[in-house]
């Protein structure tokens, strides 16, 4: 069992103009005054899970251990779907049962998750629509405090899957899609560095009827924007194939959208 | 008299591009080193008191007594409008007298307000645009330090309304308005349960051509987005009645803007 | 040589949706637990170095002796192009070689420049993208321990320049250019104070085709929004000359940008 210094992380997608996120951080300080509250993204696209889970799984591991990462982009909130904890090695996640973890879990699976029930746990005369206030925050904010995850209710094993695109393999490919485009157009994709051949360091990813050679570069851009197609082939900060078009927007230029379908060819 | 715990909120409308919350931030350590500072909003729309009135009230509630929550959206900045401290029985208040401690002031009557003039705790050297910066964080600050309200200025009794519809009662029926809509697009409306006929559980909310069976629900969706006319009606986690359209923006599917009536009928 | 107080703030222009700061501040944490991490400005435009360094001009000299800024609009990152840190009287500044601590620098010249180039305090297995993260976030960390920031590198003394206007000076006028305009629409000058003649208190603006005068106002507006053409000048809480139209965005109704030119005439 780890004690948890007192980090508790906030990613949602409450934006930063309504008090949402406000009333989670009162109700932390008021259950775990000694607490420090990181704001991670709170401009998460309205119901996006999956930028989420993105979100998540590039912060999380940068933080030191015993961090309590609470996670809540929530659209069911208020119907039978499950509230969970998973204790991983190093932290806790709290949040929505429903795949907001799944990037995390893949990289480690969870040593427990657990289905928050307790109602000792949760604000007393609480609302329908706001478990991030009246049931994540609390358990965020007891568990910095050293509370055994276990008290928070039963352990369960099926934690719903995140919705992400399977990765299929064939001979000297893989064809994955597009998963996200970051702030700056770059286009995210599912495949990562280990999903190409080991040894194979040349490469091609078809995307809509563009062939980018890859990896053609460990940078975006040196500051000269490119006259016409010069679309780039990188791995990202998160190990994830980019499509990047330096001075521009890839996802702009390629009208991409989630899901378009990516080849890598060698 | 309080000894204020030196949490210290903000909400304004300054956006997180041009440096000012930073200014803010910076004169209040300068002051008070010891403070933990709390960002609760800060993409309220420009000049939109009601709006910050709203994320004030939404998250004041939740945090430990002593906080100060600094609240600025001023649009007459630096002219001869009061800027004032208010105390209530659990924290302070610090901002511009133009409403925007309205709806807590509604909750529960100040005890004390007092009109920031002793230019002892202003920066010296001040804009005349930044009051912010040269009035309320610092205010803000020395208050956290635990300086006696009555210090900063005289008493007055006589604050600025917040600019917030009446509703009207009539037999069997509330008319109030839209007063705003959160980053989903649901419409807040001006009407609380307490102001339906006590007893009544079923009733139904008129709004543009729209009759909405209210309370329908307690959640937003259940993930399957409704097709048609499936607006719902729910008492939102302020207490606020709220219309819903779920999987889509009631705001933009009803073309609802604030001042929009709305009538509830039992 | 100062020992930092260990507040670290923030400015990019990785908005809060992504998950890159929240990278950024596990790995701040993980070096310098006691570390108070202050978000500055995070919705700077794209590639926007002129707003960043606007945004840390208007807020750096507000926070304690001590203070870390760190500050990163990076659009060559993985290029050869130079990461710094620069030590001026009171705080250090870490980024990216390219302009960014242009209008610090300005102010007062900074005592030392360092050029990072020490592994030994940048992340193992890092990216080639995400300097902010595995460069520039370990070593505000590491000088928030009280690294003596000659162990970080060399020393450099040619910073390369920020893209900035430069004023034209001739008898009774002032020439110079937009540099920005802020979330209200207030258009921010090139021209300061200093810049018109000591002593004259009236003058004339010109841009585009409207003669302004100024300085007509200490304030924006008076709450009454003004009907047809009254823009204000006024010198704004960073001291830069702006012109205002109250109750309108300048900006848009002047269809001003960056670089458009500005004169003062006495």
């Amino acid at each position: 069992m780890i004690t948890p210094a007192p980090i508790i992380t906030l990613i949602t997608d409450f934006g930063d103009a309504d008090g949402y996120v406000g009333a989670v951080k009162g109700v932390i300080y008021s259950i775990c005054p000694q607490a420090r509250i990181v704001d991670v993204a709170h401009d998460v696209v309205p119901h996006d899970i999956v930028q989420a889970a993105m979100a998540l799984e590039a912060a999380a591991g940068y933080f030191p251990r015993g961090t309590v990462h609470l996670a809540v982009v929530d659209p069911t909130v208020g119907t039978s779907r499950r509230r969970i904890v998973a204790l991983l090695e190093e932290a806790y996640f709290v949040g929505p049962d429903n795949g907001i973890f799944g990037l995390v879990f893949r990289r480690r699976p969870p040593r427990r998750i657990i289905s928050i029930e307790n109602r000792k746990f949760m604000l007393s005369g609480r609302a329908t629509t706001f478990d991030a206030r009246d049931v994540f925050a609390p358990a965020a904010a007891y568990l910095a405090n050293g509370l055994d995850p276990t008290e928070l209710g039963p352990e369960i094993d099926d934690p719903v899957p995140l919705d992400w695109p399977e990765n299929v393999f064939t001979e000297g490919e893989v064809t994955g899609a597009v998963v996200s485009a970051d702030r700056f157009g770059n286009l995210i994709t599912s495949i990562s560095r280990s999903d190409i051949l080991e040894g194979v360091f040349s490469f091609t990813v078809r995307i809509k009827d563009r062939e980018v050679p890859g990896p053609a570069s460990s940078y975006y851009g040196d500051g000269v924007p490119t006259a016409g197609g010069g679309y780039r082939a990188l791995f990202g900060s998160a190990g994830y194939l980019e499509v990047a078009l330096p001075g521009f927007s890839a996802k702009e230029r390629l009208s991409a959208e989630r899901g378009e379908v990516v080849r890598v060819c060698w």
